[in-house]
Formats: structure tokens, sequence, C-alpha cells
């Protein structure tokens, strides 16, 4: 199945994917029972974006950059690009022309299991982007991929429409089933959270917190007065 | 000796810690005969912290961060948490809810030879944190380990109590028994460093100011006047 | 060929090299034909520096920084030190007072195949450098290698007089023969972006820009209209 | 959907699967379009071992090979078990105790990306393993995953049931669905190769034998008599 | 505490190590509450062979050999050398000639956390040797280190004395003091996996020879019968 | 310069590349002052092999094997093939048939700073091959690059008609006018080794056959009894 253009995917509803940008990735990972991150070689190219948008997905090959091109045209405001490449690469295959070309269209961001370049124009932009490394290697168009089927992105399956997550933390994929499911578990989740936080602020013990005193006793965890030496 | 937390342990003098806090990695690096650095896979959160505490050390293992909520309990303030694992890891063991609570106890900051998440919030935190990756992955309570026993992280051996000096150049482990002298040798080192910057500055090379000709002469060092091509 | 050091290199025209400084790396590597780049792994110590200059070799052994001493004396104001290693290595071999003394002798920079330190005070100083690695590891100076002989960096060839441009992307070498040609082409290609990128901002495709629809089709891209699932 | 077992899975052909396993890796992998390869960091554990049978699949966390017990008794004989980790990790998820349980149950063998140990004693049983790493850290039993759920291991969706072939070129996952036509693929392929293989074995040159010389000048390639030094 | 030779060193009873070497890595490092592993990375340089002998340590730098030679000196029949490095090097610091002078003296074999040359020679001299690369790159004899001092090899501390435990699973080590202790729990050990691997060849399953099937339902793990697809 | 191909290079005398390949890489790379030695990620395909030939060079890209088919034509029997890439690859470039294809016309080997498949056939062929990777993943014959143009190969720059020396213990690459030097060279120095193997073998102390006694006590070298603990 190399060669296909899906035009049309279903998207997960707007409301859902703004909410899972605003809990991030750590919570939403946290979530969804901590599936569905990519490796944490995916770095962000510059400090404190934070996105959320559906995935259009495109499967390029190694030096080769086409397939970029040909999901622009597929793209709908608000979609986030999820770049996977048939075997390892870090050569540049994502520079500030087609960021500008993303950004036109309404893209909120772009993920590359590959590397890209022009770091420094791309940054001024504040465009978001999420890759494996930045090198100024250009890549060529030559040979075919495919856009907006499931492909493997640093270790993680995405499929069309799936939602993206992507902050200083990396990137975290969830289905689009799941998405509205994943906002309540995550909204739950920080509520707990900012509980936590305000007694951990005060001084208070996690051991005391989340009650972990006597499982770690039953565990056989032995203290002693020391010092030792 | 699994499984044992020690409560107690022996710092070192605290004008000490701070004077080799103010002294920096490279230069106690260097003052102590260039050892104890960590290996240079551990960087900064974020740029510019510059740190010196005592150590307390706590034994994890892979994909399980109960021994780090153990081991605050023991902490005080001017600490350093030092946080080894038993085996490679990239997973994200330590969030922004644990660095509010070393923050709450007093910990200067913490080193980490495992993952850390929630970059954004800590970074804002201004949060002095060292780790050799960041990653979303959570970590589960499972597994118990040990606190103030000696670990090696990031390839250093680190007794409960040594000196932990940690900057943007790494981090660096001086024994609690030659602090003092660090400091010393140190100081001199700066005393040397900065009559030669002076030197330097004005353009005088360092084959004059170290003395340096005559031994690359003896190693068989020749002068060809050029150009070759 | 070992334990030499030449005084006096050729260097390229000085517009011709400030032309290739502000076309930056992305372009000039483009322009040349994609050769010449240094391997990703060399990244600024800094963001936002963009230098171009002439190229003065060092080649050094693992652990030991005498040759970057030796090469100073034949610095000329608008070079760039390349330091090679005849090994992996990423320790420590330049700091600040290395770049104190650059700087002091006009260096627009330096470019190491190894590792660099006093990260925090050389950032400060807004000192240009690219380098492996970021380790506070000293270096001995023990043994003799060559300064201005042609070496290998991070898996490119460089001459002395070669021109050095370095920038957020990395690091690429052009030939000293080649640079006023690579400005040329650099130029068109600079001129071509930016028809390309008034258009791509208006939301035109690269598919019509770049007329990629026939060549497609040729190789067999088929469109299905979706969605699939 | 983490911590379910899936009893049943659908498989492959038998017949079908074992022309897989003689068509190898590389010509499987050509013949079905250059998809489904594992990443080349899977190695085997012994050379000389060529299997083909239905992925049954393990999803296990870092430092725990609980699910790997559970999937021995799902396994059927003919399979091959694939064995997944929720984030990077190389300790010693299996060892000889559990190849002699594959064994007993049929297993031709294990693809782990993950560690392995005991790896003399399962070379000399020659129980075909392909792993990431070898290394004798053993896991603990304490978090639940799933079994015949989809997984990706080493960048490959795998889907249970799916085709797994590995030989000494590393692991490709045929889905199958598509086993049939890939045989025939192969196969075919096969033909092709042993015609050319003794066109090639008589010196004629593969710009013959696959009419590359009018490619290449239209490319823009040219000879040059040379020497050139 | 660099420069120092410590000449005599206690060393564990002879039988104790023969049966530490007999019971293997991954059994000695369960046996000891999987503590005191070195990194995977440390590989043999040919499969099959097995030892276990008294720690002699050697601190080099990169790029220099120098205290290998020394250690020789103080090596008695039956030892192991470890050779430290102050820093990550793969360069050859230990070929033929060396593994000659060890044999020579009784060594059992070498530990190198640094690179090692004449492959082929030492394979055939069949002397055992683990080590983190394979490299002919020579190093100087020009830098002091140390011998039989504490050092961290491929992440373990290892003290002058300790018993090395060495075979195709990597390399770990045993403290002096523990080394009975450890032998017996290794050896009750090695009754227990009799008895479980006679019990898996007839297939029974881990999950009823283990009693995990209770706890995996207490963690809530679902079976369902599928097929699912 | 991309896209030219010489038909014809200079070789260095066939007596002198045999004397060099009998010397091998580690007492080559001696002689000739520790240069020229590849990387050592680069490991031969199966172990025993040891060649020297004259070096035909191809420039390749990224998941292309174009150059190689181009390449054959212009080799000579007792040549070696060179394979470098225009950035980092791992995808499978040369298989059995390209094999086949060399031994026919006479080469000795092949050097590939890329990856190759049918590991199991080409190892069955005793047909000596260096490589950084064993992968299926296949190539497309797209994008031209050149044949005996000088290249960086696993970090050393080859030029064609330079002596390529390759075994177990890497590649390392001789330059045409320093072969016959470099043959003298090694056979001193071989010839020193004999002498010094013949005293190790007896026992004898490196520390006194090459007379580092007095180095090392005006190193500062300090001997102690001990046991110190």
């Amino acid at each position: 199945v190399n060669g296909i253009v899906v035009r049309n995917i279903r998207r997960a509803d707007t409301a859902v994917v703004e909410s899972l940008g605003r809990l991030g990735v750590a919570t939403v990972h946290e979530a969804q029972g901590r599936i569905g991150l990519m490796q944490p070689y995916m770095r962000p190219l510059w400090r404190g974006a934070r996105i959320a948008g559906s995935a259009v997905t495109a499967l390029c090959h190694p030096g080769d950059n086409w397939m970029i091109h040909v999901a622009v045209e597929v793209l709908r405001p608000g979609d986030v690009l999820i770049v996977a490449c048939s075997s390892e690469s870090a050569d540049g295959a994502f520079g500030e022309l087609l960021a500008t070309s993303l950004r036109a269209h309404g893209a909120k961001g772009v993920v590359l299991d590959i590397g890209c370049r022009d770091a420094h124009e791309i940054a001024e932009m504040q465009f978001p982007l999420w890759s494996r490394a930045i090198s100024a290697k250009g890549t060529v168009k030559a040979t075919i991929g495919s856009v907006n089927v499931p492909v493997v992105c640093a270790g993680v399956q995405v499929h069309p429409g799936d939602v993206v997550v992507a902050d200083d933390d990396g990137v975290v994929i969830v289905r689009r089933a799941d998405a509205e499911t994943v906002v309540k578990a995550g909204e739950e989740r920080e509520k707990k959270e900012a509980a936590s936080r305000a007694r951990l602020e005060k001084g208070e013990l996690g051991l005391d917190i989340y009650g972990m005193r006597k499982a770690l006793e039953d565990k056989g965890l032995k203290y002693v007065d020391g010092p030792l030496d």
C-alpha cells in the first residue's frame, strides 16, 4: 500500500482537541494509561510551544521529502503534520519554506521522524516543530510514499485523524475514538495533582499524601539511623 | 544491600560547599585531579543554574520512582538529590510535583541518571535539574531500592554526604573528606587563570605564557612557512 | 605527516567569505551541490550565531589540546579554527581561556570535533562555538599533532584556507577555489526562494509552484477520497 | 487498552508461512514494497537461523517480563513470540528457562525489543532469538501489560497473526492478508534474481543487465578517462 | 588520589571464586540481589569464555595504556584485570602483546572499559576479553593513573580483590565480603531452576509453576476469547 | 563535483599491497603514525578475513546504491570497493548479487559506510565485507553520485588508488605514495614485536622490556605495599 494519498479523514472534535492541548503531554500520556508516547529522541526545535491538532500523516523515504509537499494540499486548519520515514535518517527534509506553506494552510505544527533545517528561521517564526535532528542536508523529490495512511513515527502507530499533543516533554498520540475519555481522565488527574501540589508546597511528604508507608514496609524496606561512616 | 534507608548522613561544612559552588564544575574537576566528573550525557534542563550541596542518594529501578518519594523525607535544606538507576532508562521518573516537594524541603536541585518530565514547568520554577533525558513516560511505585547508600550515577561513585557541584558544564562529585582541600586548590587555580586571562586578552600567546615552545620542539614539532598549495 | 605546523595559508577573498556567511549553511550547502556538510552531531553552544571565515586546522589527539595553543599563533583575524581529533572523544579540550585568546587574535569562532567546557562563560562572551559535546573533562598537553594540514572534521575533509560557514543548522565547508561560484549559485537560489516564499505565504501549493503533479502521477501516485475508517 | 489477553487469533496458512520463511527477510521485504522491516538494531543471538511463523504479541514494561509468561499459554506450535516494551530498555527479560518453555510449546522463536540473557545456553539450544541487546539484568513481575494486541516492535506495527520472518538480515512483518500475494511476488523476484546471478557470475555488468546506461546519462553522469593525479 | 600503585590486595577464597565462575553471570547477578552488573555495552571478544577471578584494577586515561603495563607486575595467577578509563574512549588500549604478558602471569582474562585490538590474534589465543569496542587505534604512554584503587568500570564500582565473573552475558562484580553468601544463594537458585526447567520442558506453564494466576487477576488482567479481527 | 566517473586510476605496486595485507590493520596503522584508521563502528560481516587492495571509491546518497553498479565497471582485479554515503544511513545498499558481481570482476572485498544485506549468503560466499550495519532495507537507483573521486568514509579521506587494508580490527587507508615506506616501517615493527613477544611469553615485564620505570617515577607514580582494606 505505497503510493496512496487519502484526501479526507475524520477528525476529533475541536473542543476535545483543545482540551488535550491544554492538559499537555505528560498528563495526557498518564490519562490514557501510559501509551502513545513517541520516543524521547523527538525534541522541540524551540522551547515553550504546546500544541494539539489532528494528525495528517506522510510516509517519506530517506533523503526524500516529496510527500510533505503532497500532504500540504490535504491539510486543514488545526491539523498537525506527522512525517514518518521508511528507515532511519537525520537529513533535513523540512525547512523554512515548508513551514511557511504549512502555516499558510493553518497547520498547528509538524512532527518529523527525520531532520529539519533552517532552524533559526523556523524558531524566529515561532512555528512549532519536533524532530529527531537538525541537519542542513537537503533531500530530493524522487520516490513516492503515501499520505494519510497509518504510519509508525518515533515508535508510535499514528492513524490519520488521531490527536497529536506536543510540548517540551515530547509528543503523544491519542486515538480519535479515545480523545473524549482521555480529556475527562486528564482533567480529573489535574484536579488531584492540584490538591497534591498544594500539600507538597507546604512540605507534606508524598509518603503520607499517597499513603505509601505500609506498602514500603510490606516490601521489606528497612530504615537505619546512620550515619554509617 | 537493597532495601535500606539511612536516615542520617554526615555533610560537608556549609561554607566549603558554597565555595565549591562558586568555583564551578570545570575548576573543581581540575582542582581535584580530574576525577569525579559525571559522563557528559548529563545535561541541565535549563541553562544558567549553578549549584552545590550535599548528596542524598536514591537507587531506583527502571520504570520505578518510588525511592525518590522515600528520599524526600531524609533530605535537609541545602542537599542535592542524586538518583541512580539499576539499569539504563530514560523514563520520566521526576516531574513538577516532585520538584515542588524537593523545593519545599530546601533541596538545591536534583541529578537524575534517568529521565525527567514536566520540562516546561520545572524550567519555569527555575528548579535546578540535570538528567540524561526528557521523557513524559511515567513510572510505577512497585520495587524498593535504597536511600543514602553509595551509588554509581552517570559513571561516578557517589557516597551520601559527598559534595555535588553542577552547572552548564555538567556534574562533579567531591568526596566529603577532600572538600576543603579542593576549595583551596580551586581558588589558587582561579587566581592563576585570572592572571592568564588578562595576558591572553592582550593577545599574548599560550605558547609563551605557559612556556610550551621548548617542549614542543623536544617532541619534534616542525614549522614550515607555507602555503603548501 | 604528523608534527607539522604550516604558518601561512591561502585564504579566500574577504567579500566572498562574508557573502557565504550571509547566505547561511543550508543555502550554501545546496548551492554547492549538497557536499561539505559536517555530521549533524555538531551543534552550536548557543543559538543565533552565524559566521563565516577561513579555516585554520588543528589535529589533536584524544585527551590532548596542545595543538590548539599552537594554532592560535598562526590564526589571522577573520579565521575560524577547526579542531579535528585522531579518535572519537568528548573531552573538554576548549574552554573560556582559549576562547579569550582566539577572540584576542580576531578569530570568528571555533568548530570542535571534540568537547568544550566553560559553557556558561563562552555563551556569555557570545563567542561562536560548535562542538560534538560539552564536558568539563580537561585535557593534557603531551602529544604533538599538526596545524594547517588537511583534516577530517565530523565527516568532512577540511583544507586550510577553505571557507567555514556555521549557524544553527550546523557547519559546512566550501573549498577555497569554489567559494566565488558558490556565492553566485547561492544568491540565485535565494532569489528563487524569495519568489517561492511569497507565493507559499499566500497559500499556493508547492505542488503547483514546482510543477510536481505530472511527475507524481507518472510515478504512480494514486488519490482516493476517503475517509477510509 | 492495557491489561488484556486475547486467547485466540487468526493465523496465516501454514504453507504460505513456510514459503515466506524460505524466501527470507531481504526478498520478502522487497516483495511487499519495502515495508514492515524492523530497525536494524534487532540482531540474531546466533548466526544462521531462518524462521517464519505467526505473531503472538506481548506488550511488557521496562524491567518487567510478566506478560511473556502469560503469552506462553496462548502460543500454538509454529508461532513466533513478539515482545514489545513500553519504553526503551535493554534489560534481560528473556532467558534459557523461557526459551525452554517456548520450545516445549512449539514456538519457532522469539523477537525481543528488549534484552535477553543466558546467551550461551540459548545459542547451544539453537533456539532462534532476535533482540536489541544481551544483558544479564533480570526483570520483575509487577506490572501487567497485554497479550495479542497490536504492538509497535522495533519501529514496526505488529498485529497478532501477522507473519514474522527472521534471519541474519533482521526481522520483517507481513500482514496476514498480504501473505499469499507476497509469496508470489517473492518467488517471481527469486526467479529474476537467479537469472541475474547467473549473468553477474559470468562478469556481465549490472549496468547492462538492468539497462541503466541511458538513465545515468540522462541524469547527467559524465565519464572522464583519468587518472586525475 | 591519582598516581598510586597498591602492590598487595586481599583476594577471595579460590574455591569460592571457582564456584562463582561455574554459576555464571546471570545466576550470580540474581543471587546477589541484581547489583554489580556492568552495562550491556561490554561484550566478549569471542563467544564461549566463562571466567571468574580476583579484580586487579587499572585506571587509565583516554588514549593512554601505560597503567596496564604497571598492573601486570602486581597481578597474581587467577586474577582478572579490570581497566577503567577517566573518560569515554574506544581506542585500542590492549592488544596481543599485552594478552601474552597477562597470560604469562596467570591472568584469567581482562575487562576493558575502552577498546581492544589484535582481535583475530587474541581470539586465536582463546584469551578471555570483554571490552566496549574493537579498534586498531593505538595509545601512548604519557599520563600516569593508578593501580589497585577503586574504579568505576562500565557503570559498576570495582574494588581491588572483588570477584569478577564474566561470560557471554556480560560482566558482574561480587564484593569480596559477599562472595561466599552469593555462592550459597546461587547454588540454591540453580537447584530451583533445575526443577523448573524439568517442568517447563514437559510443557507446564510458568503461570502454574510460579503460581502467578491469582496475582495477575488481582492486578486486573482480563482474558477475552477472540479473535478480535 | 558530483556526477563524475573516473575510469582509470593509479594503483600501488601489487607486491607492496600484498605486504600491507600481511601486516594487518593494527601494525599498518602504527607503522604510518596512527593515521588513516576508519571509525570503529566499521565491522567485518564475518570474522577471519584479512585483505588489502587498491581503493575504487563510490559516493552514494542515502537510500540509493546506483553508483555501486557504476563502480563495478571500472574495478580491476585486486581492487577493494569503498562506498561512502552523503549522509548517515544504515540501509542495505549492498547484497549478495553485488557481491557476486564484484567477485566476478576480481574485487578483494568491499567497505561500506552504509548497511549491507543478504548477510548469510555473503558470509557463506566468504566474500570479505566491512560495513556500519546489516539491514534488509533496500535502496533505489534514482540519484547520481560519483566514482573514483576522493571521499570521506567512516571518518577517513580515501583517494582512488589508496591502499585499503582490512581485517577483524577494522579498516585502515594508506596513501599510495606512502605505501612502500609503510611496509618497511611495519616490517621493522613486526620484528621488534616478535622479540618483545618472546620475552613477554617468558614472563618478563613490559616495564623492564620497554624501560618504563624511570619515566613513571619522574611523573610521580608512587607504590604502596597495601593491602589498604
